[in-house]
């Protein structure tokens, strides 16, 4: 093999840890790769530490110990973040996208290769200390944003149904009610999706009152796993009282009227991006 | 600001590439990102070219004329493909995922973000040429491998559901016949999802019968659409004559008898892997 130069390896070596984001790659992984020393690849990690910080681009760590070795963190600083959201707010702010009823249509933003990209590594940089082992969402929107989550934490992602399908087996079903209709809602998980005693991160697309938010809390209890905190795309300011607390939601929705029969959406970041 | 090294410039050159693929970056904006001359940008795309083939990392192309520039495609390479997918189909054939009534549980490969961003880069890599300007899928399961797609083409994705929702606006309803129940029901797009005249990438978990991809071909019928081509994550064996044609699976699905009241999977490559 010939040679691979610094600047090859530095290259090669980010877009392997950056393709699996909070994963521990040992020293002896690239020392093979690039058919280099030790202390040339500790050097090279040093550099490209300082790379990764210097445009913004996340962050590279070193993990010391038996299993040791680096890896890399789709951290996102918090201003970074602000601002990348006031930019969503402005976008989903005005007339154009309400829909009769004072819904806010925004399918478009929720699908976004790019834009939940951003989004998931915003939620994860929040939930890194906190371990989850995996995130959970409920049917359909939030898939998505959860999925950019997960994989910016390095965990599966699991799907709750509305009902349970003959191709994922026995399944725990749990009642709950909607916050917005008052209806009550079945919710089903496959019972091999995931097992007693992990941790999970709940990721949905908008919450409203929180009965499906609760629902999911439920549902969780019933594999006795822990909810170790909940994250929402969109939140509406009202009700002010919803049925969970403790969440994070990255937007805020207000709908107000806006002169005869017209309504208008104020999309604001959610607080805690602005401390 | 300081001067940038080559071998920073390179690791966050071709960071910033591969987090937005399949978009052509001007020269420009790399030399206002690290302060250097065009011909020394010029050179730190060559060398990257180098690197990324080397490795197989994917691609790096550059587009020449006014509106040329620099991109990179996370293009997966034939034999690599065909080792991946047989990796994941002797992880699903066997006895242990056969669910009653011949079912094959596989949700979690569906929901895995590192599994289904390589499916979403094989799939990519074979309509790139294609040009899509978005991909379509309908709700859920389909929903994690049709984003990854998405992304490593550069375009939006669009989710068809069962019934048209009330936040999503006014919508195209269309009625279909699923191929495995023989039941009508019904698909439905927002409007405003997509426009006349677009090119599109059906991208979805499962076809057995082709019911419901047909359906979503005369979904995008009423738009005015062409669909450009058709991705299934699994094809069932049978029926061997499906309702549609010209689709690319990464893998076929045969159950079989296996001794008394039990059934096997058998899950193998799709024919053009083997190629």
């Amino acid at each position: 093999m010939e040679k691979v130069r610094r600047n090859e390896r530095l290259s090669a070596m980010l877009k392997t840890l950056s393709d699996t984001p909070n994963h521990i790659f040992t020293l002896s992984t690239f020392c093979e790769m690039f058919g280099s020393a030790k202390s040339t690849t500790s050097e090279d990690i040093d550099i490209l530490r300082d790379v990764v910080t210097s445009f913004d681009l996340g962050e590279i760590a070193t993990v010391t110990g038996a299993a040791g070795g680096v890896m890399y963190r789709a951290t996102v600083r918090k201003s970074q973040a602000r601002q990348y959201i006031e930019g969503l707010c402005k976008q989903l702010s005005g007339t154009d996208r309400v829909l009769p009823g004072g819904f806010l249509y925004y399918s478009d933003i929720l699908s976004d290769p790019l834009i939940t990209r951003k989004m998931g590594a915003i939620l994860a940089t929040e939930y890194f200390d906190d371990e989850p082992d995996f995130v959970l969402t409920m049917e359909t929107k939030g898939i998505p944003v959860a999925l950019t989550t997960a994989h910016a934490l390095g965990v599966p992602l699991v799907i709750a149904r509305h009902s349970s399908k003959v191709y994922e087996g026995s399944a725990v079903n749990i009642n709950y009610v909607s916050g917005s209709s008052g209806n009550i809602q079945t919710m089903s998980l496959a019972r091999r999706a995931i097992s007693k005693g992990q941790r999970c991160l709940i990721v949905d697309d908008f919450l409203k009152g929180g009965g499906t938010a609760k629902g999911m809390i439920d549902l969780m209890r019933e594999f006795n796993v822990e909810v170790i905190g909940m994250a929402f795309v969109m939140s509406t300011k009202t009700p002010v009282r919803k049925r969970i607390s403790g969440e994070k939601s990255l937007m805020t929705l207000e709908i107000a009227s806006h002169g005869d029969d017209q309504e208008i959406a104020k999309v604001t970041p959610a607080p805690w991006l602005l401390t």
